[in-house]
């Protein structure tokens, strides 16, 4: 199976860094990571995710050329999911969508956690219209930039398994959604430290792209 | 206040039949339609807008330049609304959205008579995520083309005013929605042969620019 | 167009403040306020609401005979709106419905900020019963009561903006609702202070009726 | 326990046909029933509703004095229920929300069978901002007066009994509730024609207002 | 009528307490208590819920053997609700159901204020499915185990009152429910010391019983 | 990896088709089949569901003893699922939520075909109770039973067919999904014959299963 993860920003060691964390949920598959070099460095708030809408859609005919079996943006506020889907010649997944589907087929509540307060926003709205409103207690901005959860200093891990702590402490959850493509790599580290289950929607993604593309 | 009307889809025809609806419904605002060259000559189903997304992206550093004061989003898909809005200098609404605000404004459940069955599903899509599940009975497909609406023989005329009287029959409604841009110039007609109150979102866009805009 | 603000309370100088707010914002139209005598000074919570019910529908007759063109109920409950709406010979809409879809329409995910916690749950029910629950983020009490409010006092005008403030460092939002017809004239100087977009019913009403009405 | 009826329409033998029923659901209270001589002949529509709103509010003071423990609304539509129960003394439910908590309390998913396509988006209004919508199949309108259903004719009995049955058969249902005051007499005789569950608003109300008051 | 209520966990004390609310609320009927031996002591989150399911339903036979009118499944959670009402002879509500039901009725916001954490996303998960999302202002843990509520001592009571308060203070409710069938007996010492309405589902559901079931 | 279906009829046939398409969904787990000999032959409807739950629970430790990685519920109904859940050392879903899952991830707003109006009010409540209601038009009756959709006779295939044409040409959708256990390995004649996507929730399940367990 052939599966792209596009990141709509621009940074390329974020998509590194999401392809290393398919490539490991799914060995098996052949991933690859197209990184939007039309798209701002980081996407925070729905200003940047407009920004970069363009610049994936554009991605597109290469990647039918490519005969890719399924494509995940690789964002977690799923930007432009619906209209990539439409304009896609495969199945087309966001890493939010993923990851909230994961969480309640595991049977969980769930908070999510996120990097600035005005990506909050977006994704309560996701949660909210694809249905979610009832699993899901809180979207928390731990108040880091994308970036900074992206470098993953101790500093940045010890906010976040702060704020994950509070989440499970407050909210009444059985899960935590890591709410960043940049805190993929930091779950079991993350895990270590909080004890709760972490749903992460890189590794969810790569996991329901094979469900959904087979065999 | 500069309202600027761009049209997802190619044909110039049906941009310019928005713009005169537009027009009629806010004569003193300064009203101009841009067609999205680069879109299908009609959309129909949400590959067709999809494909009309990167488009009509592509128009926006003009609009920020001709100083436009608020978009719209001239299909009644509200293609790439949220992207678009992210995007945008200035407030964006969708003819879709500005009709279910309009029939609930009014203090009225509604039904909506669209074109081709594929475009049942995005419409209902919408109609749920925006939260009006609750004031909408059904969505409805008259089988008609988004072309065929647009030239309004009286033979399309007849099938949309028949499936406006079984809504009006069938729905338990107090308004039926025009469900596509080119059913707008045949608001008139429809109204007269069927006595139900109907809401068209090209004029209802318009009215709302302005509320959002000011003066 | 003629434009009838009925305060549901019997306090004369919320009607004359709702009205200066409403003919700011919409020049053109003739707005004219009455005041529902019979109703209690301030409606805080849901027995106040109802006690101003009658009154409020006693002067229906009166604004038919008036010519009145669209009926605002200008209390932030929307006390009674359903009820007005079906006895009245032209829309009627409320003032708390108004800033809800005018932050949606504006593509905000909001917070409310009222008066007193008592009420919390008549706005909170109608955030839900609109169907905009998805778009909420929190109904916010400031402890002030309603008249309070309406004196605009610095002390006031600090209260209102640091919860303000709150909503906006916690509740993850686009935008905030005054949720109180006496918050209106105060919305310019808690911009100031705050820095956030704020929507007002009173304005928003005000422009949706002429979009609901015209020309 | 004191238990009053308010019939919101201004016909007597209807509040006398409500007055029968919750009697015979309730033998223990004492139960009466008061006409809203200002009120419509009928409630068909939200018009008449609202026309009926003032009259019943007019009344509470009266039930104030009686020392009435509840108020029931007798009319399906609930009209005025959120602004009489702020106004009232006591509690306060309606037969159409009573009908709605007992089908599901039940535990079955429910249509309703009213009367005139009128009333339909009024009952489905209701049934959504209840929150009632993920168990109500459909609100079906038979296309019978109010007034008709009062009188209960063979032919009449025969219409609902007909509805009725298309409900079991197309609506995937476990119950149907009969969406007006004026068939709660009529529950046994179509109860027999069409071995469906039945529910009432009438005699559940009798039997709610017992189990909010006690004892 | 026959009631009976089922205590899914083997706490036979805790039977005995519900049995004494239960019958308190409605002298007249004939309330017997069940222990479910097989299940574990106290229900503290799904796990234990789900443990208790098997030997609830094997007590199915038994309770149409004697010919019970209507059973309660005695825990918060209302777990097994659904499995347990299809497979009965009878009507089957929950405490927690019943709970919200009376709250609705009685015209009230909640929260519910419930003993552990790992209770509240299955609280939350109910009254979202069960539609109740938009009456519900939140879910509070006490901290409090199940055992601990049911003996009552000062410092329990003290940190229940502590928990309403906070939820009036914070919350924007017209009332608490009491979120453990433990809770039930406390019911006047804390009305006592909080002064809000409070709701308990164990008085709830004897009444709604009676109120199904009749006469 | 070791995945375990467990059919809550007695109906071993039913297991081993079940057995198969999952098998053929995932041929490299270790796909096993139980039946719950304690349950009916067949689920049509609550009561056949809920008599089926003790039986399911009861082959919980030995599910533990044999090292299951996954459960599957293989009955459209999802019955039991959160009792079940609770009591499992591993997850557990269901093919009627598999399939929905499978269905929005997919894109599609889809309809259900299932056997018996017996089954409709149960599956539609688990849509809505899911969070699922904005992306499912209708669940539909075939009105065939259960065992005659195992045996897959030519005129059980042409009466689905026709209720998925049904289905296409009225509800608006993108796919429709197979709403019995039975019906599975009828998928690929179903597909050829209408052209529709078609979902199934058996192999949706195991699928599934692999994304939630990995490798």
């Amino acid at each position: 199976m052939r599966l792209l993860y596009i990141n709509p920003n621009s940074t390329v060691s974020m998509t590194e860094g999401v392809v290393a964390v398919a490539r490991a949920a799914l060995p098996e598959a052949e991933v690859t990571g197209w990184t939007n070099h039309d798209g701002p460095p980081a996407i925070q708030g729905p200003e940047d995710g407009a920004a970069a809408v363009a610049g994936v859609l554009a991605l597109l005919p290469a990647a039918r050329h490519e005969g890719v079996d399924c494509i995940v943006i690789a964002c977690f506020d799923d930007t432009g999911l619906a209209e990539i889907r439409g304009a896609a010649h495969c199945p087309v997944i966001g890493i939010g969508q993923a990851a909230f589907h994961m969480a309640v087929l595991l049977g969980h509540r769930f908070s999510v956690v996120t990097t600035l307060a005005v990506s909050v926003p977006v994704i309560a709205g996701n949660v909210a219209s694809y249905g979610f409103g009832g699993h899901c207690a809180k979207v928390r901005a731990s108040g880091l930039r994308v970036l900074e959860v992206d470098e993953g200093s101790p500093a940045t891990i010890a906010r976040l398994a702060e704020e994950i702590a509070l989440a499970e402490s407050q909210d009444g959850i059985g899960a935590a959604v890591l709410g960043c493509a940049g805190m993929a790599s930091l779950l079991p580290v993350l895990r270590d430290r909080t004890g709760l289950v972490l749903v992460d929607g890189v590794a969810a993604s790569a996991r329901f792209a094979r469900a959904l593309v087979g065999p």
